[in-house]
């Protein structure tokens, strides 16, 4: 029996992973978040905030099995709130895995969790190339972006010196996300296929020719469930990988919820530029030629209408 | 009049810094650093601990034009002290940016330093293409470079926010160092050829195969100053630089050394394998091509033997 717990496991990629893990007898899932939905996945929920350094230390002390920290917040916040940024998407980690090293020094070294961070492709800041390769350097032009690059350092070091078995997922944007628009940037890449589907308007604050690297909540949650399982040897000491995704323009993505749900849906799509949120997204990637995941296994969809349909297998209300 | 502030200005390159800007009569200079050489340089000596938050506080409040943030423990230390490391290198630099960030928001927003980082090549890992590029990925394999990358992240994003005007130097390994050998890992570099020319045995714990990366001293003082006058909207928002140097081999170094001193001094070199150094060093980066230092104005030597005279002409005890 694995013991795993999910850091930020009431949050959307949290709940989609621990639906996946609750389906294997061989898992016992705990989950920890600030606050949970109803219903949902998930019996051992635990609530606290990570942001007290204790939270964390009592929570390694469970010792669990692999560790999924996906506590985060999202980037228009950390992008308005600079200090909130930095206090929650930062110290934490760092407060985390020291608990963690004292664990693993108090077992005598034979404790080393296997830690799973979900990172973003908001590490990444242009000009680009065509594709951004695996060797691609980090220079993130938001805050977020900052954040989630220095987790990666710590995990990379940590992991390096023993203490855990890291990895840092560079998640693309999560579309189609169920549920309410978010604060994040990327929010509306959701939303225009989300609420028309759902009967609604929705807002497109950015030109169409946009270009952006996406895939579905299935494939975040498939990520981290294959991640679980690997020989992190295969890392070869780099232990931040970017995944597989759907590179596609807006007007792509308009087209194929035309062809899923037809005009009418796609007349609920309002364009209303907004510069803050243009900005941001127009420092984002567009593309990505992640060798090193595909050849670890990482699969996404094959086409962004594979998105729209996962949307509307998994998730609609009908 | 300029205020000119050396965080870590007891240090050799401190020091190396601290005389070519006394020269300077539109500069009045401060040093601080937990202890200082006798004589040297510097007349506003401060002698304190910036891993004490409230040491970095009470120096920004002096609001210095210009910081240079060189305060820093060595790689080989940082490697066995994983503690030491991190508290040293990482934490002192986040609060003494919030520390110039509350400056900041006391001025109203007026007060907008530059600051001067000596990161290092230390944030880059193997596997390398043979010349590393402005856009290759930083992936350290030491504590020193994930701390130097880290601490980069945070000048990157204070700048980019505006609290700051800063910039990180990726300093190459900086030989011949004067004085004693240190505890860095490279510290072997510039021993070869400063114990030989002072007639004393020097101890060689790597092949001679092995490719590095250099810059003199005196080089690195020049880079230092350049960064002050850089008008930093040409950096298009990536504020940590490769600099130029010497891509050379150990053997190379010895025949610039035998160049000018002769076999008998060469003969001081005693070959002493030592199985850790050589695994540090084995992940450290040989060669780069660093086009936007260079177009930004930054200049190296142009040979070894050039780094070999500058050590004899500034340093060399006759």
């Amino acid at each position: 029996m694995k013991r795993v717990l999910i850091l930020g496991g009431g949050g959307m990629v949290g709940q989609k992973l621990a639906h996946r893990l609750e389906d294997d007898d061989d898992i016992a899932l705990t989950l920890h978040d600030i606050a949970f939905p109803e219903g949902g996945a998930g019996t051992d929920r635990r609530i606290g905030d990570l942001s007290v350094a204790a939270e964390g230390a009592a929570l390694a002390a469970e010792r669990f099995d692999t560790i999924y920290f996906l506590a985060s917040i999202v980037s228009g916040q950390a992008e308005t709130d600079f200090d909130l940024g930095w206090q929650t998407n930062l110290w934490p980690m760092w407060h985390f895995l020291e608990a963690l090293r004292a664990q693993h020094r108090a077992s005598g070294g034979d404790y080393v969790p296997r830690l799973i961070f979900t990172s973003s492709i908001a590490v990444f800041g242009g000009p680009y190339p065509e594709k951004i390769t695996d060797e691609f350097l980090q220079s993130p032009q938001t805050s977020y972006g900052a954040q989630k690059a220095a987790c990666e350092l710590l995990v990379q070091d940590f992991s390096r010196k023993g203490f855990i078995d890291g990895m840092s997922l560079r998640l693309p944007t999560i579309c189609v996300r169920p549920g309410k628009a978010n604060l994040a940037a990327s929010s509306f890449f959701s939303g225009i296929i989300r609420e028309p589907l759902n009967g609604q308007e929705a807002v497109l604050p950015v030109p169409d020719t946009v270009r952006h690297w996406h895939a579905s909540p299935r494939s975040a949650a498939g990520f981290l469930a294959h991640a679980a399982r690997l020989d992190t040897d295969r890392l070869d000491g780099r232990r931040a990988l970017n995944l597989p995704g759907i590179s596609c323009t807006v007007a792509e993505q308009i087209e194929a919820l035309r062809d899923v749900a037809g005009n009418n849906v796609v007349a609920l799509i309002k364009s209303k530029p907004d510069p803050a949120i243009a900005k941001i997204v127009q420092g984002w990637p567009r593309d990505f030629q992640p060798d090193r995941a595909t050849s670890l296994g990482f699969k996404a969809e094959g086409s962004f209408r594979e998105i729209v349909d996962v949307y509307i297998e998994e998730d609609l209300q009908r």
